[in-house]
């Protein structure tokens, strides 16, 4: 067992974030095809974005939900992998020309840049096509059998959650939206898979209803906190920080959350929706170190 | 029980087809999220390629295919209509503007001249999440567990089977192709999911190793057959007739069986392909008539 899993050391969230990052890595790149697979052009664009530097942070928060409810990493990979999958897929999608046009992602350039936009297209379809046969590895209880996870799953994804965000987005664009128009978009782009993450972590430990409950609130805050987060980030920050073109939701007419109620209050809301995901945490009684530190450096970063 | 399941009345295609599409309407319309759910252009535009038409023919083949394993069709419709998904996803990316440019399909605008390409792409990315929602629903066995049936469907659509057919069809556009470079295609983008179509109906009646696997050289032949017969038309039949544009291959120098072979060799190798996959039905003793009826009317079918 690692140290940082022993509970005896101190936590460092540095090292907590490597090895979760390497354990999530070995098990997407076991999953997917290798990248000399015919056609290797698909392989090559699913593994050009999958391991394009992201943080991992639904994985982490997925890993760290599992140990809080009293499980081991090993069960919760395959829901940790099909996440990012699913994440990694939006990505893809939300980049390309029809959509949000963006031609750098975490500082290289987006999927259809590098390969066109059929092939991008297709590997973000592949992504998400292989996020729901990772999570049938998942470990499946009585009380979480693969039907409820797989369930949780591709509602997260669908047309009423991720990709509802996404067209809200896209029909919002140039438009004056009210905070509540605002909450819709946020809910679905990102608290909903950023929930769905720490929720399957939880399922893959064989949580009690009620820690699923807890996890559910501190999901749902952490995501809305963290979107808060971005559009300030990107009011505030440069494009060689962010790794991506700053500015862009104001160019593109975005309604964003400085934009609707102005910075400081902005800034007070994220402070809100962090203060009710740190108190659903209380519930597991000191178990929830890992998910803590994550979601306070969701919450301190600059970038 | 309807008259074309009793078994004692003559068989009428026309009436079965019609049983079918509409038992799997009924459980698509059931399982979609109503048009006016917001946002309500996602949900229209998944509604609108999905009921644009077509001819259910891998449900069908679905349904006929747990008849001859003894099922009954309750029992396949949940994997019927999550084949149709996959298989209208498909559809709806393939004809994009980056992919194979088609601004018609069953004679009606293509969904992105309808809806824009941004909101094109996300109904396909929606129908292919929600087939694996509905797949979920789908009846299970010690034999054929939820993970067995969800890892077919996955690795079907996934980017080894039908998205490696369309990557490499992308990629062979404009050169030369052998026949087995086509035969690869083929085998992808075709056969792939209408084999995994009878597969899963068997599944949905526990149907026996041996049954499955006559199925799957049915499938594959069926499949195999079915595009070659497609190429054929491209060459020898009207737009009007097809409902699509014809001779769109041609136009696109996209490799097909008559450009590769010839227009009499092919029609030979359709029927060789047919004839394997009739041979596979001895199996069923009586019971795959209707599967013997679908699979004649899609090598006999002039459109």
């Amino acid at each position: 067992m690692p140290a940082h899993q022993s509970g005896r050391s101190v936590f460092d969230l540095g090292t907590y974030l490597d090895a979760a990052s390497q354990a999530v890595d070995r098990t997407l790149d076991r999953a997917l095809p290798r990248a000399t697979r015919k056609p290797a052009t698909i392989h090559k664009a699913m593994r050009y974005s999958l391991f394009a530097g992201g943080k991992r942070m639904r994985p982490a928060l997925c890993l760290a939900a599992s140990e809080a409810c009293g499980g081991e990493w090993a069960g919760a990979l395959a829901s940790a992998a099909a996440v990012e999958c699913i994440h990694t897929y939006s990505l893809i999608h939300d980049d390309l020309p029809a959509m949000d046009n963006d031609d750098f992602r975490r500082g290289k350039p987006t999927n259809h840049k590098v390969f066109g936009e059929g092939v991008a297209i297709l590997a973000g379809d592949a992504l998400l096509t292989i996020a729901f046969e990772i999570l049938a590895e998942t470990p499946i209880s009585k009380r979480y059998p693969l039907k409820t996870q797989l369930t949780e799953l591709t509602q997260t994804a669908g047309s009423l959650q991720l990709i509802a965000g996404q067209v809200a987005d896209l029909e919002g664009e140039g438009k004056r939206l009210s905070q509540t128009d605002l909450r819709f978009i946020h809910e679905r782009k990102t608290s909903a898979l950023l929930c769905t993450s720490v929720r399957l972590g939880g399922m893959s430990a064989n949580c009690s209803p009620t820690q699923l409950e807890s996890l559910t609130t501190f999901g749902y805050n952490v995501g809305l906190a963290f979107q808060v987060i971005d559009d300030i980030l990107d009011v505030t920050q440069s494009t060689e920080k962010l790794g991506k073109t700053a500015g862009k939701d104001t160019a593109a007419q975005k309604a964003t959350y400085p934009a609707i109620v102005g910075l400081e209050k902005s800034r007070k809301i994220a402070q809100q929706l962090t203060d009710k995901a740190f108190s659903a945490l209380g519930a597991f009684k000191g178990k929830a170190t890992a998910l803590e530190a994550i979601a306070d450096y969701l919450l301190k970063r600059d970038h």
